[in-house]
């Protein structure tokens, strides 16, 4: 599987469980891995899903923009980087998001 | 120093480099680093700085609005995320961005 294609279906993975059952997310995570939301850091799978479901809206839709990929760091892994927009049950509005 | 505020102080120069000497940003890449401009990947220091300075506009200005960092990988490095807006010159509405 390409980097392009595996990035993309994880994506879609990532943000079909964000949008249907955020607190499945915790599988996604690691103990290392770090969130920052909107300039806050939580670190570790468990607390991530804690920050994650204790968001002030339940229903949202998240429809992605772009998907870009590319290698990082010496030792493997990927870096991928995501535009889109988030709709809120209820605003008429959607914001726009993007996120790596 | 502490981890945000160097990562303020690369962004600061990486963006001032970029507005005022733009073939000067070499030096803050290396051989294995890849640029994904507008979906487009280009990888390596000179290939890098070719793509930035034939980019189809000469005189412009970054504002920077966010920038958050956390540390990346099992061996070392930080992930940095920047948002901002990006003035051309001569064009009255600036452009949003967002880099990693």
């Amino acid at each position: 599987m390409d980097p392009d294609a595996l990035a993309k279906a994880f994506v879609e993975h990532y943000y079909r469980t964000f949008d249907t059952n955020r607190a499945g997310l915790g599988n996604l995570y690691q103990e290392g891995s770090m969130l920052t939301f909107e300039g806050a850091k939580t670190q570790g799978a468990q607390a991530i899903v804690a920050k994650l479901t204790s968001l002030p809206f339940q229903q949202c839709q998240h429809h992605i923009s772009t998907v870009d990929c590319q290698p990082s760091g010496p030792v493997g892994g990927m870096l991928v980087f995501v535009s889109g927009s988030l709709q809120l049950a209820g605003e008429q509005h959607s914001l726009k998001f993007s996120q790596e």
